[in-house]
């Protein structure tokens, strides 16, 4: 059974903190071992790649077979359902609508010195894509990372995602298609990463990986992060529901399943003030449980990270949840708008009864790719920014160098920096 | 002496490429002992926070004395020299000035289907600014990360500065005051960014740290990065010189030697179509060398990791300036602003002869802290969005619901995520 807190129980500040800090994570120490692939990839290269995707893919390959063919991709597309494809090419398109509107404008202006003051962004040039391979294998989030990247002008997107025995997921290969990824390498885990990173004499290095991945690609990532760029490192998908006495138990039981099928780590939070409600949506999720494909995932989800806390008034959720921070916030009360205005801490939102979170995961046009573990109390979601770099620009002439010199100076010279000072004082003839 | 590579040389791509790949900073391996400090922060809060400044600052606190007091911070304001902290505010008001352009706008849009989109902006709760103690203790630097974080909105600022041997410099206090930051605590190291993350009974817990730092800083912010939010890993600062024969020599050496009296790991490139020049420059450090303060160190910087590439004609140097993705980059040439569009990689760039770094150092507006050793290939100065987070909104009616369900039921199934496809079904009347 999930955890049932009550806002007005006198213990309650003391248990939701608890529960806040409860880690859905193994943290099995997978760091050393990641690390000891990445320096052998950065060392030796292909040969460790392949070393690596043969011990653990159990696929054996060569330098010229690594790289999926324009051949095999094409098949790919082929052997998939029309109906899926034309999904896709729908998920596709709105979410290169909504990113669009997300591309950075460049500033320059001059201020009342005469000063020539600025930003500009530019793409990265290069991006590697990790896409994890069985049943985590997501074609749509394919389609949400690499829209964003074609949106924000990167001109080298690289994919890489591990063929476990051979076995590549047709529609993976159909996203990237879809989403304009052509150059893609049938490899995986911190191998893959180390290649995205360091390059390999067949994979040229990125500068920037993103994408999901088990505990061993994120500790890769965290590894490499410096060398290149990297995202973030995702953990388990978690969903918040708030909702009043209006809420529709079935759907909000529903969506709550939604989240707990994905994984036994991820968690479904509801919140709200009925008990009517609560009490409805708890023998609602039994109920729907048992008809459900991956009825052992979402029930081991809900059971162990499943939470319905109660409060008296609305009003209260607010510092809950902004504490809890949601990946995933949806809002089912008589005035959605009006409390999600309120709340701070959330990936994204989600709002009234016709807005189930699943409609954002493939074809709302956001991104489907967003902080977790209660990371959106200082990040945001996948967008075209994560992609774009900016450069700031600064421009005097005799004048303004006069104008302000004097004042860098003082500020050099308190700070030891005499080479500071006399780059400016030379030009002003002051040194 | 610096290395001279020539780009019509038969091995110049060689010996650039090894340019490139050479690591600045010693690897010395710090996670270890980083690892061992930030977990007993975590595990015996104040005890150990304490501990650890007793042993690497000399200096013995209990928890009321961590943080600093009112008065000292006054104090600090008074015994600064009144010009010192004329050009602080000056630099305080031209930085809020420039970060206040950055504030990034809500969207809201509805598409043709009906569908309401957007995002909204929301600062960061909490951040902690980590401040080096000793010699890299600027004030500049506390003013670069305060007033962005200012802002942003962020409502609770935290500054961590060491005091080994109980030193505190009294110009950084007068930074942290210009710049609204009253809540500072005299603790440095690992041990304070862990504090910062994890929290004491002193110190609550900060939702992003920022802020550079030596090795053990650095290290500690990769281990707690994903509990908080980290900035970047810094490194050691670097210049690009580009200049035609119509450069300065003198004013080239000085901005040359303004970087590299950062620290001996620093670095200097000059890249040049005038072999007058090179020549000129190079004589030009060697004698101001001579009479700068901090000699030894930028003398050694400029031997170990200083540089003079010369190139047929400038536009030769756009492909090399890119693979150098320079922090600072200065372009002294006949057209700078034509030469600078076409180059993609850089932290900030300083255009024509009178804007030498050092003036967007202090007082220019924009922020000093940049990407350094490449990472402008795929990152981005310090700016008010590493202060805010952005939470996507979608909300569907029934009629939208309608249209794109079928759609996102199909990906779903396709993905065996069946509890996502029935919770968009059971709305629909579908499943």
């Amino acid at each position: 059974m999930p955890v049932r807190l009550d806002r007005s129980s006198a213990d309650f500040d003391q248990r939701f903190a608890a529960f806040l800090a409860a880690k859905r994570e193994a943290s099995a120490d997978v760091e050393a071992a990641a690390r000891a692939i990445v320096d052998d990839v950065a060392k030796r290269g292909d040969a460790a790649l392949l070393e690596a995707t043969a011990k653990f893919d159990r696929l054996r390959l060569d330098a010229s077979s690594l790289r999926v063919s324009a051949a095999e991709i094409e098949a790919a597309v082929k052997a998939c359902e029309p109906a899926t494809l034309d999904a896709l090419e729908l998920a596709r398109d709105r979410i290169e609508t909504y990113h669009r509107r997300q591309l950075p404008k460049d500033e320059r202006f001059t201020d009342p010195l005469g000063v020539e003051l600025g930003w500009r962004y530019t793409a990265i040039e290069s991006a590697g894509l990790y896409v994890p391979g069985g049943t985590a294998a997501y074609p749509s989030s394919v389609l949400m990372n690499a829209v964003p990247a074609k949106v924000a002008g990167v001109s080298r997107l690289v994919m890489v995602v591990p063929s476990p025995d051979g076995k590549l997921n047709p529609l993976v290969l159909a996203a990237a298609y879809l989403g304009g990824v052509t150059e893609i390498y049938r490899v995986g885990g911190a191998q893959a990463v180390a290649a995205l990173a360091h390059g390999t004499a067949t994979i040229a290095p990125v500068a920037k990986i993103v994408g999901p991945g088990n505990a061993y690609v994120a500790a890769a990532k965290r590894l490499v992060f410096g060398k290149v760029g990297i995202d973030m490192i995702a953990g388990p998908s978690e969903v918040l529901v708030i909702a009043d006495d209006t809420g529709n138990a079935d759907w909000i039981a529903a969506d709550l399943l939604a989240q707990a099928e994905h994984d036994s780590s991820a968690q479904s939070i509801l919140i709200t003030d009925s008990a009517r409600l609560a009490t409805d949506v708890e023998k609602a999720v039994e109920a729907q449980l048992k008809t459900l494909p991956r009825a052992a995932i979402a029930s081991a989800s809900w059971a162990d990270f499943g939470a319905v806390i109660m409060v008296k008034n609305l009003g209260d959720v607010v510092p809950l949840a902004d504490a809890i921070a949601a990946e995933h916030l949806e809002i089912m009360t008589v005035d959605p708008d009006a409390l999600a205005a309120k709340i701070r801490n959330a990936g994204a939102v989600f709002l009234g009864p016709h807005t189930p979170e699943a409609i954002g995961d493939y074809v709302g046009g956001s991104n489907h790719v967003l902080p977790t573990a209660r990371s959106a109390r200082f990040s945001s979601g996948l967008s075209v920014h994560d992609f774009m770099k900016r450069t700031s620009i600064l421009k005097c002439g005799p004048d303004q160098l006069r104008a302000l010199g004097p004042a860098a100076m003082t500020l050099g010279k308190a700070e030891g920096l005499d080479a500071h000072s006399r780059s400016i004082g030379l030009r002003l003839n002051l040194s």
